[in-house]
């Protein structure tokens, strides 16, 4: 069964607005095993919108309309289902009483436009809202159910579970979804999709959806089966061909982010990390410590963005700096051994590169980024070149060195 | 003329995640003088994507569709928009030459798939991109003008200011348009509404929109008028009222960030800037580090999460920590003098906090952020309790410190 949103209030068509009713829906028909196949979102304009539930309604078993039960002469939805279906309206004297009695419990008087209000589709239900004026209506209509619930995220969603959820399961069959949600650094998207596609499209259940995030990429494998046994088998069927394919590259299962898991893998060990950044400017410390609890394990950091400041927070040789340049091996070395060194932490990491737009040469060209790391047993370092804008430039100069530090810590190099 | 928005990729029919790029293309149509009427989300679905553009483009006379031209099985967008207008599509060589050349700049060898996105629909013309692989389309059909743009918001963005936007105006009657951008700190949204609704609503020209971003509240006035004249005219008269009564928590009429502001002053002055972060973990370096050349008056800064790190880093008494804890007024001015010791800056920045979500204590609560900012002229501290989870703390104890500094810079106390 699939499943249309349509988001009706001319306020969604302007630069601020963001429909986010139909998240917490999708997320609701999805645990039912309900796929969201489009969304769609309307002005306050009853021939657009009435176009908009006729042809959702052609394509999909499921409509859901958001919005526009209002009693202003904006508020159209009502009169938009009915002539998408080709229905007429009643006036309901018990949907008005409801409407007055609710005025009267805040000691307000009814206004006469929300008479409007009391309008129903012909042979719908009457869906009653205990959080607002607007009742909701359920049209079991030939080829689709259309719900018309209200705009307000709080009416919504109590309507939604006391009236809407109960309908819409006596008509599903039992169905179960189970997910696993990878998360690969050091690949592009076209990397990882040419190296898994093989695989994926060989089935249609679980689907198989790849993400580009700002720093790595996602792939998201779900599957929907009668039983949490089957679809586990199902995953574990797609998953042990995948995974291997992707080698250390893939860093979860679950979902978590890099620093996330590198937290995790420090907590167990209680063991302790620092940094020392140049290019990136904070933005390293600022990832590792985005994860709460993160105090427990990360110690501190130097952002050393002049040679003057490598020099005498980090103790980087003043001579080494002048002869091989900040951006270089041995100072991306010497920096992690100092930030190693002056904090006491087990580990440390260090960048050092060029953001850019300013400050590239031909050796050392924009996007040129070198990585330390020391640990315990000694310091490694690799560097890279890395496309994209100044902010591009320091995302995956700390997403590379956080993946240096994740695979040391699993006890790897990366694979090829 | 009217717009539709046609948004493409499975992902955005996820309860995660959202079509923004819409927002974006919204104030850029709006300030042509388009109105957007209608937005879509399709799946990675050839047939529904081919629907989606062939109603949109019957309904209004611009359609832009965003995402779906990667160069995986799942980018459909191509093939979909020629199916729409029932035209074919011909292989580029030259595009082709383009993509692999950028592989090869990063030193890499462009993937097989990758061709797929050399294709273009008959008759359309190809809109360059700089910021990444897939090309865009722009097709001028009979009844509507189609642009066919990349989903990563950075390529969307630029591709849309240097191929749609010149485009796309000589197709529309003169008119001149002017704006001022102004940004404004230490406000709610509601605050700000409250206190300059009485002078916009009167004004339909210039419109007045209110924005909240991640750290700041931003206003945007836009005159749209015959001549440029006219449209500074009414910029003035209405801007002459808004701006006292923002005072000095407006910090831009033009729409930098705060750290430009800052960056701009310090150049200026010749002046120099470090930090020490405890809450923050890095935060506040990294956004004064966004700007281009922030090398030239950001020194460096000192992360010091732990208590021992503020005490080996800055030299802050270990006794004073012990008696005041970590997070209080004496700890944030220790803090901040040693940033300034240890680097010999102008100004130096610290905050010390408690982001949650544990940490918190019924004297010290999750949210209590002390700001220190250590000056030439001697040592000032502030402190606020903010709302909301870690990330928000963070980002807003970041942004009070910032501007704490700015005020400092511009010589003033914050207006009540």
């Amino acid at each position: 069964m699939n499943a249309e949103i349509v988001a009706v209030g001319s306020e969604l068509l302007t630069p601020q607005k963001i429909d986010t009713n139909s998240l917490f829906l999708t997320d609701q028909l999805n645990s039912l095993g309900v796929e969201v196949v489009q969304k769609c979102i309307v002005g306050d304009d009853r021939a657009r919108l009435a176009e908009a539930i006729r042809s959702a309604a052609a394509r999909s078993q499921v409509v859901i309309v958001t919005g526009g039960l209002g009693p202003t002469e904006d508020d159209v939805t009502r009169d938009a289902a009915a002539a998408a279906l080709g229905r007429g309206m009643q006036f309901s004297q018990a949907i008005c009483d409801t409407i007055a009695e609710r005025f009267r419990r805040f000691n307000r008087k009814m206004a006469e436009i929300n008479k409007r209000q009391a309008f129903v589709v012909d042979g719908a239900e009457v869906l009653p809202n205990d959080r607002g004026s607007a009742p909701g209506q359920w049209i079991d209509a030939d080829s689709a159910i259309i719900m018309l619930l209200p705009g307000p995220p709080k009416e919504l969603m109590a309507m939604w579970e006391l009236q809407c959820l109960p309908r819409l399961q006596l008509k599903l069959p039992p169905q179960v979804i189970r997910a696993r949600f990878y998360r690969i650094a050091g690949m592009t998207e076209s990397d990882v999709d040419q190296s898994i596609a093989p695989i994926y499209t060989r089935y249609t259940n679980p689907a198989c959806t790849i993400l580009a995030g700002p720093s790595d990429i996602q792939v998201h494998l779900r599957a929907r089966c009668d039983t949490a046994e089957e679809a586990e088998a199902l995953l574990a069927e797609v998953g042990s061909q995948i995974e291997p394919i992707l080698g250390n590259r893939l860093y979860t299962c679950t979902g978590e982010s890099l620093e996330e898991c590198i937290g995790a893998i420090l907590v167990e060990r209680g063991e302790t990390v620092s940094v020392a950044e140049s290019c990136t400017g904070g933005r390293l410390a600022e990832r590792l410590t985005q994860v709460p609890g993160s105090s427990g394990y990360f110690v501190g950091g130097f952002i050393t963005y002049s040679n003057d400041a490598k020099v005498k927070l980090l103790g980087v040789d003043a001579g080494m700096l002048e002869k091989q340049g900040a951006v270089s091996d041995l100072v991306a070395r010497a920096m992690a051994v100092g930030a190693r060194d002056k904090l006491g932490a087990a580990y440390a990491l260090a960048v050092t590169g060029v953001a850019g737009p300013d400050g590239g040469t031909e050796q050392v060209p924009v996007g040129t980024v070198y990585i330390g790391l020391a640990t315990p047993s000694g310091v490694h370092a690799t560097h890279v070149r890395l496309p994209g804008d100044r902010s591009r430039v320091r995302t995956m100069a700390a997403q590379t060195a956080l993946d240096l530090l994740r695979l040391h810590l699993v006890g790897h190099t990366r694979d090829k």
